[in-house]
């Protein structure tokens, strides 16, 4: 046939595209329910459908595509965590910032040399076979990689600002201290470990942070500048729409090819984009990106997650894991609870000094909110997975026993973090943290996305000074006493910075409160978009 | 590197990236000019980078990426057949299906035929190399395929409808009808012909159109039930507009696993979609999927010319070409006076016969008329070339010299017919057809939206009885005539079968006419989109 060289490949295409439909599909019909959420449903359905491939295929495989990298870190990555920096609340973010940083990076360097250390002691005793120091660092690394994209499932930005700002920020940036601590891993020489190494190693950490996240400011302020400059009077929607996604991924793609950070970039273009980019276009352009961003990011999350559950059964890596079960089941308990105690070692300790600096008791993390934060960051996903089949099916394959016991062991501790840690996350905040939950819930009801991705008042309550947003007036605590009490004058001169130098070149809307109820920005367009 | 296996590909996604977000912006800065568009823009940039890599890759290469049929009819080629048919004026459309169904299946046989039998008779005085009858046959199918991506650009839906959908729906036609007879030249015993095979080939043709369109209609009408039925009172923007887009590609995909022509699936679902599936959203799923769709289609429209640009200077092709220029521009001439001469040799003839069966003066297509339809699909693009590297370089590469003047001929075919073609569409169109351009020029700058590629008011005007828009004021011939005299008792019955079967099951607005100034579907949901 013509048109497409390779029959298999568009059986595979299809399948995928019918399962991601039924995915959704479920996922709306299970909305309601309080144990699932959507990506759990991918993964069960990606399951489902492996066992069925198995079947037919007569045992041979159980997966249509191979787990490619590159699928992963160039097509599904950059559109959820680009969403994520267009939607995050921006105050609650760089409030916490430096808690954030401490998490991210602190935090992670933490867990991964409790893991290592641990899974030192642990394989002595166990019949595994030898590695190298390096490669027990690099299950340190692996293993301390959370999942931001299940966190934005379980935990909600409305619901709780203040542990989704803390959580998924320090995901973000656990995302990126993770691949540079992988790759430091494979380019220094682990024998010889001095201060010297030490310092080195940090100054690489800082000058790839820095580096990354200026790529990431100036191509949102870019973006923002030929947006601003060109259509003057000229809108077209279909051009700016474009250019957005374009530029923000070239903003990931020039990361990845100067060997920076591209998930750091593309979640400050998307932060920047949000400032200022997006008040620069007409209102269908507003309406179509916050959707179409929130969409791709939705559909690249349940992508990844069907793709975990097929590639989960895969016949070859579990042949020899079936020589020695017992080994394999051990491995991943070791790794289980060495992810559970990795998290704990930095969570508790970095609240207690996070919390030392701050003066008001309202801005304090508490013993409780402390739990959740490291609950909601036990997940390990598609990073974990594509930094374990990195580093251990680079030399022959998954023939070799100790490589196919570890690549299985992360499949089961991502498959068992996912679902269990995943599916207990929602009731155990229910129950940690009592909220006054039916309103909430009732609120979020009649907003038009899905209630996991994104948030409704997009453009009038994210960035505007006086958060007058329904939700928060029912915790007394933490915003509205800051707010009252507005102690943070780095704020108070990075909103004049803005006003005075930024937005007359960048365009944004800057920090004027805006009534909800009388949306004057849209007046003007209502002969556009009907 | 950890995160992307394979720099150098890393290095053409930032480059192409980055190039198309430069066509964006100079296409902008260029659409005032009255020669140039879009394609050609890119088209011209494509080569202009083409340039800089062969003399920076010191002659050895000019391209990033291979060429590849499954890039362009697996990603590139379905969004922009199926915003066409989303964004098609169903009425004028559907009004012309006769002429439409006879310009593209029995014109493209015409125009076949005599390019066979044209290069038959030339190629034998020609120093070419011996080709069989299989392979003229196949040169008449390649050069016989129209693009119908270049003739959204150089005509104007608003401007000239009954050309648009008769060249456009001419060319969608034409698409399936080249790919049908390049497979059957292929399945064929050729050496055999007789009464038999011909009747044969026109069953499978038959028989290709009708499941083809069938499969199109089913997918629009099933997203539509789905999206009706789940969706009561809880509407979610990501989720519907993630299913419409899903789906529109499944329908696609489907129909190339089942051998049929997924330009014509693609094409009819969109045009279900856009009457019943759009209607059952919220206003925001509708902003974002009619911009998301066009915008997708542009993207993709170009890549297209740009990769086309790039291709065009392979050195490995040219290489046997440079030792005998004499052979590849007289074969190149000779075929461009073919495709003329095969365009007029339908084009006049059928128009002739459509106008038999026509009453009413107003509905006959104009002498002038024909001119602009012979002219505006004389553009040859990338299905040519898919079709021409199917059949040229399956044996031996481009290293056969036959090999190598067919691929180079049909680059040459393409970049002439579409650079020269498709620069001198618009002028020859305002010199055959002079007509207020003043005003229609100035409405149309207020629209949104570039204006090559989607409609103004696409839900307010586009199926509504009463086509009130502004442009047709100006022609008092074609279409305000029809309206007064509704000969179209098909239409009258599709209207009432509409109204008392599909619309209960599947939703849509039906031919209620719009008020322009009360658009009154929106008020409702005006809380859930700033």
């Amino acid at each position: 046939m013509l048109s497409t060289s390779d029959h298999a490949s568009v059986v595979s295409m299809n399948l995928f595209v019918a399962l991601l439909c039924a995915c959704i599909v479920l996922g709306h019909l299970l909305e309601e329910n309080r144990w699932m959420n959507e990506s759990i449903t991918a993964l069960l359905i990606g399951i489902c459908t492996g066992v069925v491939i198995l079947l037919l295929s007569g045992g041979k495989s159980s997966h249509l595509l191979v787990f490619s990298e590159d699928l992963f870190f160039i097509y599904l990555l950059p559109p959820i965590i680009f969403n994520a920096g267009f939607q995050v609340k921006k105050k609650q973010f760089f409030k916490n910032f430096i808690t954030i940083m401490l998490f991210g990076a602190v935090g992670t360097l933490i867990s991964c040399c409790i893991i290592t250390l641990g899974v030192m002691q642990a394989f002595k005793k166990m019949d595994i076979g030898s590695l190298d120091i390096g490669e027990y660092l690099a299950i340190g690394a692996i293993f301390a990689a959370t999942d931001s994209v299940c966190t934005l499932q379980v935990l909600n930005q409305d619901e709780t600002p203040l542990l989704y700002s803390l959580v998924f920020g320090e995901g973000v940036v656990n995302d990126a201290t993770s691949v540079v601590l992988f790759n430091a891993i494979h380019s220094f020489d682990l024998n010889h470990i001095d201060l010297s190494t030490a310092f080195h190693f940090s100054g690489n950490l800082l000058y790839l942070f820095f580096t990354s996240t200026m790529l990431g400011v100036l191509s949102g302020l870019l973006s923002a500048y030929i947006i601003k400059k060109l259509y003057i009077g000229r809108h077209s929607t279909d051009r700016e729409v474009a250019l957005m996604i374009l530029m923000a991924y070239l903003s990931y793609m020039l990361a990845e090819l100067c060997y920076m950070s591209g998930i750091l970039t593309v979640f400050f273009c998307g932060i920047v984009m949000s400032h200022y980019t997006w008040h620069n276009v007409t209102e269908s352009s507003r309406v179509t990106t916050k959707h179409t961003f929130a969409t791709l990011s939705f559909v690249a999350e349940i992508f990844i997650f069907l793709y975990v559950g097929m590639d989960a059964l895969d016949i070859e890596k579990w042949r020899f894991v079936s020589d020695s079960p017992g080994t394999s089941i051990a491995v991943s308990s070791v790794l289980l609870g060495l992810v559970l105690a990795g998290r704990a070692a930095f969570v508790f300790p970095l609240s207690f000094l996070s919390n030392l600096a701050k003066k008001s008791p309202n801005e304090k993390i508490s013993f409780r909110q402390q739990v959740i934060i490291w609950w909601a960051g036990l997940m390990r996903g598609a990073v974990s997975m594509a930094l374990a089949y990195n580093q251990f099916t680079m030399s022959g394959h998954t023939q070799q026993r100790t490589n196919a016991i570890m690549i299985t062991s992360t499949i089961t501790v991502v498959l068992v973090s996912t679902v269990v840690f995943g599916l207990m996350t929602k009731p155990l905040i229910r129950f940690v943290l009592p909220q006054p939950k039916h309103t909430v819930s009732m609120t979020m009801e009649d907003s038009s996305t899905p209630k996991s991705i994104t948030i409704p008042f997009l453009g009038a309550a994210q960035d505007s000074e006086v958060d007058i947003d329904g939700h928060e007036i029912h915790r007394p605590s933490s915003i509205r006493a800051l707010l009252a009490t507005p102690t943070h004058t780095v704020h108070r001169y990075w909103r004049k910075f803005d006003d005075a130098f930024m937005r007359p070149v960048f365009g944004g809307r800057g920090f004027v409160p805006v009534d909800p109820g009388s949306p004057t920005e849209r007046n003007g367009h209502h002969h556009q978009w009907h």
